[in-house]
């Protein structure tokens, strides 16, 4: 049931600032009233983190894995309840809310799973050497800590995965850290009840009050009081390059700096080698107009931007890709502020010089309904004007034709940083392009080959970040096992008692993890 | 040869502001006149060692390994002209000099080995499954490369193992990362030896030109420059909370933020717990008094602060440490700048209300020589007086003496962030404290136990960092293997044709590396 309230712990508090969330779809309120958190409710949600931290923080890896997989087990449970009020608040489809859910179901158990193995906390044991000359040599161990508190900005495009009990919280939760919400004001009714579901699992595995909390906000301000509260350590954030930046600023003038993880987006640079515009242009541009579409083009690894060589394979995939985004259906976007923006930024594009607009769509009737978009331009407009190369966060593609292969690498060197870029080339033909590769991965976190970027895998091996402006911190990843890294920190203990040591160090390596010792990977007993 | 020139590569470039260096101990000017390095100097360095990163970071470790390895031969090969300059430009004794130059050395080889071995990459490869059910899921390798262009900043007090070749610029290197170093005016010499080393090991080994450069100033403008060069990809300092501070903002304000280490500095906390003082008092104080005068207190490890529980034994022991402090000889300083701080630091902390200076040194006549001092102050006025929490770089330490063990945990509490803090108890006395040691490891990367805290060993195991303010980021170190960490970020390849992988992503695992294998450690082939 949704009460519209905060939960401080697991108390429902709020009664401060009403707002609703909107159905795009219907183009209606939904009946929910959300109260904002207040300045003593925030207060409230970081005391009791802070305190709940030096008890949480020391909680087994065992625990901490069925506290994470209870949370999962809680979210199924919602039921219906939470796949309507995800629809109803984001205008996406059911299968969508439902294949979400999966996907969060499963970032939980995946880190439930990291943090009972234990190896990720990186145990490294370098024994005493009594005897050494000229100095006798102490007995020095190390393992990532938890720094404390950390706060998780939901992201509006995954009301669940990047949301509440998202990939971010179930790291920073694995982490050891406890965790306050800022939930995001477009679904505050799904992070109500993903919530609900946190504190149940909180409350069954005897996990301390305070470890978790959610606060709704209709505006900034609970964000920025957040982010400045001295007894925050941590922030992470998925969204506009502006809000990310704001709060890395603010982040960085505390009197104390914390480190900021922000997601900003990403144009997702596609790079078409001629041999596989030869053979493959039907399939390419039917794959690519899937991947412009999905989910309304409100991905943060969407190909915004297509990279080729003028030829005549490039303008006949051009006509044949902008003839598939033609008769694709127009899909509902999030909000009414989300289309605005998307049409403002499309339009911002289309209108600089020497930009060709290639579809031509009759218009959608359907409010908060949009059509994709293709346009094109040539490389050396492109190389002088930056405005060009900035994310439309929504169904919209730029081709850029390059007249050769040195035009094709500067507009590479030219580009910012990305979370990912594609290499779609035929067999053998990438490897006659060392060069533009060795220039690509500069600025990417992710490259692929003859995929799309869109679906995002969940697992050891991801890297969603990249460089800056795409992330805040090239050196983080915000999906798959890496995301704890972001909130733990060494901590060395030198000749410390071996009865005191953390399990993770001591001889007898009773959790079974793989350390390393005196500088060799083991998993055994000292 | 001392030229006084600075390092664009392999060529010697100079004629712009002329500075020179200090003998503190004779208290005159060095004979040599050094070059700041022009605006176009900088330029040229960042030019040739963007330029060098697309070639070196593609080197092997293998190779990466030898260069190192040649550093260490090479600057072995300076002979007596290196330990002389040394001596001259820090007023440091031989000794010491030699000391360090081993530690250099043995840092340069401790990278070699890291990089020759190669798990440090922290590969990671999750096979496909191209019959996985909704979806199939795609091949993902993952493993970690080099930033780019990183500004290393030579720090006073170790004018070889923190310095030109030291700690930073193994790593940075070591990494794939080409190295400028804005060397520290202070010993500009001692810097352009170090440098000729380097670039000699460079050309013997065939890495490019540009790999390495070598910037001389005399004041903060070239630093600052290089901090603001867009193809400066990374910052890292050790010095004052200042100098690194500004950097870290001047890093944070430029269009493209880029990630600064700034090791700022620490008063190291050390806790006498009651049974520790009863049963070694006068141990304690011997060891004390060593590691706050070793080097002339100028360690960023120093022990500028202790704290315990106000008894009789404390007082015998506060007597005999001050009696101790007093009878040692006086010591030189790196500079009469820094003698100018430490007085006036030291002034401003026993200028407080309630505080007692313990020693009643007879003052020394030579020129850049100072005594050691120890103050007291009782806890409760430590807890209101934030300026008396504040690090004086020198042999100068603070005694707080708590009512009982609810004011001595308060006082931990309002401790900032510092690189370690010490416990000194007796057998089974530390088991009686969890709450204290709970909050104390809060504020520290090291934990000493009956130890030290001068003496940072340079293995796997060591974290030499903390929280802000002792460094800008708790999550990284600048001492040991893990120093690496500082200048590298992930990168994922998804699908990617075998043959094009890096060796370390390979099935085969040419490398014999340790990699994480659809979620398992394993050193084997796929």
């Amino acid at each position: 049931m949704i009460t519209g309230k905060n939960y401080i712990g697991s108390k429902l508090v709020g009664s401060h600032k009403p707002f609703k969330t909107f159905n795009p779809k219907s183009n209606s309120e939904n009946p929910y009233e959300f109260y904002e958190a207040s300045s003593e409710d925030i207060n409230k949600a970081v005391a009791i983190a802070k305190e709940a931290f030096y008890t949480y923080k020391n909680i087994s890896g065992a625990k901490k894995s069925e506290f994470l997989n209870a949370i999962a087990d809680e979210i199924l449970a919602l039921g219906d309840e939470l796949i309507n009020t995800y629809t109803q608040e984001s205008g996406l489809p059911e299968g969508r809310a439902i294949g979400e859910r999966g996907r969060t179901m499963g970032q939980l158990r995946l880190f439930a799973n990291l943090v009972a193995e234990g190896s990720w906390l990186e145990a490294s044991i370098d024994t005493a050497q009594p005897k050494r000359e000229p100095l006798p040599k102490a007995d020095i161990r190390k393992m990532l800590i938890p720094m404390g508190p950390v706060v998780v900005f939901g992201a509006s495009n995954f009301p669940l995965a990047f949301s509440t009990a998202g990939g971010d919280t179930a790291s920073a939760l694995a982490s050891g850290c406890p965790v306050i919400v800022k939930s995001h004001p477009m679904h505050a009714g799904t992070g109500e009840l993903v919530s609900s579901a946190i504190i149940k699992a909180a409350k069954k595995t005897g996990m301390p009050n305070g470890v978790f909390s959610n606060l709704n906000s209709s505006g900034i301000e609970v964000g920025v009081e957040l982010t400045k509260h001295p007894d925050i350590k941590c922030v992470v954030f998925t969204g506009s390059f502006r809000g990310g930046k704001a709060l890395f600023d603010i982040a960085n003038s505390r009197p104390e700096p914390i480190p900021v993880f922000a997601e900003m987006g990403s144009i997702n640079p596609v790079v078409l080698l001629p041999e596989a515009l030869k053979s493959s242009s039907d399939s390419l541009a039917k794959n690519l107009a899937g991947s412009i579409t999905l989910g309304a083009g409100q991905f943060c690894t969407n190909p915004g931007l297509v990279l080729s060589i003028k030829s005549k394979e490039l303008t006949s995939f051009s006509k044949t890709l902008s003839e598939l985004l033609q008769d694709m259906d127009a899909s509902c976007m999030l909000h009414p502020n989300i289309k605005r923006t998307y049409e403002q930024n499309q339009n911002e594009i289309t209108s600089q010089e020497h930009i060709s607009v290639l579809t031509n769509s009759p218009g959608t009737t359907e409010i908060n309904f949009v059509e994709p978009q293709l346009a094109t331009v040539e490389g050396s407009v492109f190389l002088k004007n930056p405005t060009l190369h900035k994310e439309v966060f929504g169904p919209f593609s730029l081709i850029v034709q390059c007249i050769d292969e040195e035009e094709l690498l500067k507009v590479v060197k030219c580009l910012e940083g990305q979370l990912t870029a594609t290499l779609m080339a035929d067999d053998n033909e990438l490897s006659k392009y060392p060069e533009l590769v060795n220039h690509l991965l500069e600025k990417v976190g992710r490259l692929i080959y003859n995929g799309m970027p869109t679906g995002v895998e969940v697992c050891p091996s991801m890297q969603h970040g990249g460089p800056y402006p795409s992330t805040t911190d090239s050196r983080f990843t915000s999906v798959g096992t890496g995301a704890i890294k972001r909130f733990v920190r060494p901590l060395s203990y030198q000749n410390w008692p071996h009865d005191l040591l953390p399990d993770e160090l001591k001889n007898e390596n009773p959790l079974e993890i793989y350390r390393i010792v005196n500088g060799e990977y083991s998993q055994g007993t000292i």
